[in-house]
């Protein structure tokens, strides 16, 4: 993509509003802008970092054997009277008239809409199990929305809801999406520690946070630090085996949040392993029973006759959330440091002098080259003087810089800098495309 | 995908309340589920005809240029005062009040919010041509909503928005999308017809939309017959290069909606080629020169000095309702017939005897063999009896489907049949494969 072409609103300075460092920095990267209170457009490349998050939770839940779907953002009052949860939400629920003064609100999230579905459709035990997931955008009108899109009111979240005969398969579903969890943050270069949480008001007994740690997180955590640099499970884990010791080894050690800590245990830990820090959340798992099921009767027959409600999970991913927990986890002073797996682009291209015959030429090519073989280039061909383009390419940080100027093709050379470490080399044109074909095209 | 494992609920009756083909077979081939009038949850196999649709249009705009974001659902309703739509708007727009006794509404469109943000970050001429889009899910309170997801309240529109110096660039712009449009709906395997039409509260004064012809269509349309098989522009257009004479090709012989219907010049068509029918509308392109962009003070300053509104037009493709629209133009007795492109899956196997040793080998093989190359198969692995598995598989209209059973395999043989001709032929499994790669792959 040539800069010239695109839409690219990045800002000198820094908005004074944003408090922390990803909320200023989407600001000046030209990520997003601010519509209402905790209400944001995604600008185009702040949509493409949440498209490649979108996806990378998409290939985790498919992997794990979830399908997709998809609810509306708008549902009628009436399920939620069902469930007994229409008043319980209180104010963050956002509640509308339409034209036949009918009550709807905006989903916060979607347990009652899927149990209402499953029970239209699923009568028997042969129809378990299943996990159903979505992502759409979900409203939550929080008092003082803040933090830019780490705590917006119009959120995009990745639900998905497990359906089983009893607790045991139930279990067996938690775990599904716990390690596909600890999967999904690990590709998006993201070390999560699960975490015993609260289960709020989705309710139900077995709850996990997924973590990660930062300053300027909003919840006070405790755990054994260890688990900090805990590798996840990988990607070639099978689904369908037992994955309880996996989860086991996941939460032998002790983690819990602010809510539910115990610090008593917490004092067992021994003293040099005790880790309190501040934490965001990416996704929590919750395993409710029959909560819903009998409350709005989802129930099958089972195989030996009689029926019973079905024991269900819910688990959400805070996909426009992880846009700002990336940078939290992620950025120096110049900028945010996209891990490869999101970023927007994977390497931005330099020209040093806009209009000169072979800088440009060089640049062309490489611009052509790059984009041919998939490793997505952004090029700044822009009339704007070497530093302010070096600038910006740091700000929006794009793992990989390709820099081209006319000294250098003069003798044969262009630079490469790793935007991660800084690291700059000197090479031909040529070995400077091959190993950013090898580095920023995605196998498989 | 194996059948035990995917979330397909058809039903044997049809349900009562669908008056047309499309509705029917969506709610039959277990597409979607009412949540309520005129909303909808996407069911897997609907929500992958659904993705199939909008990576389509994506990849059309992408090629024609225009650039991806996405705004969100609910906008301030200040921006409408701004525009003076607000007031204009009437009922069909969803108004909310936050709880902060803030005013909002449920974007239908999003014409106020991009000038909004076209005039925060753009100042100069520079900046010009652009073309930005969304796809993103819209609600029109519509009093009467009917026709499945056709005349939905809440659905998913891509919208694009273009700002360009003057008439003349606007005019460029129009036409990239005009061209896009042709070639996005052929790809789809729709006709699109481009029509005249009227800009209606979009406002301005050159509107086309593009009209797939159907009985079921809600609007009268009037064109000469030569446009109803008219080839599309074809991908290798050059979109830098002028697209005038081509939309000048789709729109010199007479096509008029009801409403900006000229009986007189419709005279003019040749009688024979006259052709009066029923459309139904999947695009529609507007310019609308500086309506916006002067009551929302959107300016560039200009090269020579002074200033100019920025000129503008907006291109809106229904998503969600095309999923129908396929549907009503291409379907039989039994069910839906699927155009290769936005099927679900490509390929529906068939095991005629579940439970047999061979032929869920077979069955297993097959599978593995076509997932594994791309070919998206299906394999219905249930208990039913063969004739139930036909009928459900000829409902849900994959392209083709791999019958295997126990007698043609003792002869070392399957059967191929396709479900848009019904053609069936016989042949070894490696050859059934072989020829599913070669048909179901998309190549690129």
């Amino acid at each position: 993509m040539r800069l010239s072409r695109y839409f690219l609103p990045t800002l000198k300075e820094t908005p004074s509003e944003a408090q922390i460092a990803s909320h200023r920095l989407m600001l000046r990267a030209g990520m997003i802008h601010q519509e209402a209170a905790g209400i944001y457009s995604w600008l185009p490349l702040g949509f493409k970092v949440l498209q490649n998050i979108e996806q990378i939770v998409r290939e985790e839940q498919n992997r794990a054997g979830a399908i997709e779907m998809l609810m509306p953002t708008l549902q009628p009052a009436e399920l939620w009277k069902e469930s007994g949860r229409y008043e319980a939400y209180g104010k963050e629920m956002l509640r509308i008239t339409d034209r036949h003064k009918r009550e709807m609100l905006y989903g916060p999230t979607n347990e009652e809409m899927l149990t209402a579905i499953f029970r239209t459709y699923c009568r028997s035990y042969k129809e378990l199990p299943k996990i159903l997931y979505h992502t759409q955008w979900k409203f939550r009108d929080e008092v003082r929305p803040r933090f830019g899109v780490m705590r917006g009111r119009e959120f995009l979240m990745k639900d998905a809801y497990s359906f089983d005969i009893d607790e045991a398969a139930a279990r067996r579903s938690y775990n599904r999406m716990f390690i596909a969890y600890l999967n999904t943050f690990s590709r998006m270069g993201l070390q999560s520690v699960p975490m015993r949480a609260e289960t709020g008001p989705i309710g139900g007994d077995l709850s996990h946070e997924f973590i990660i740690l930062a300053e300027t997180g909003e919840s006070a955590v405790y755990c054994h630090k260890d688990l900090v640099d805990m590798p996840s499970p990988g990607l070639d884990v099978d689904f369908d085996g037992d994955l309880q010791a996996l989860v086991d080894e996941s939460t032998a050690l002790y983690a819990a949040t602010e809510d539910v800590h115990d610090e008593e245990a917490f004092m067992k830990v021994p003293e040099e392993k005790r880790l309190s820090a501040r934490g965001i959340e990416v996704g929590q798992v919750f395993y409710f029973g029959t909560k819903y099921s009998e409350a709005m009767k989802a129930t099958v027959t089972l195989k030996g006759g009689g029926e019973q409600a079905v024991h269900m999970g819910s688990y959400g991913v805070g996909v426009s959330r992880i846009a700002g927990a990336v940078i939290e986890a992620s950025h120096d002073e110049d900028g945010i440091i996209w891990p490869m797996a999101i970023a927007p682009f994977k390497v931005g291209i330099i020209n040093l002098r806009q209009g000169d015959t072979d800088t440009d030429a060089a640049c062309d090519q490489a611009h052509q080259v790059l984009e041919n073989a998939g490793a997505e280039p952004l090029y700044d061909d822009s009339e704007n003087r070497a530093g302010a383009k070096f600038a910006r390419m740091d700000m929006i940080g794009l793992p990989w810089q390709l820099i081209i100027g006319p000294r250098g093709l003069k003798d044969g050379v262009v630079e490469l800098k790793e935007r991660a470490t800084g690291e700059r080399q000197t090479l031909s044109l040529d070995a400077a495309l091959n190993l950013l074909e090898k580095q920023c095209v995605r196998s498989e």
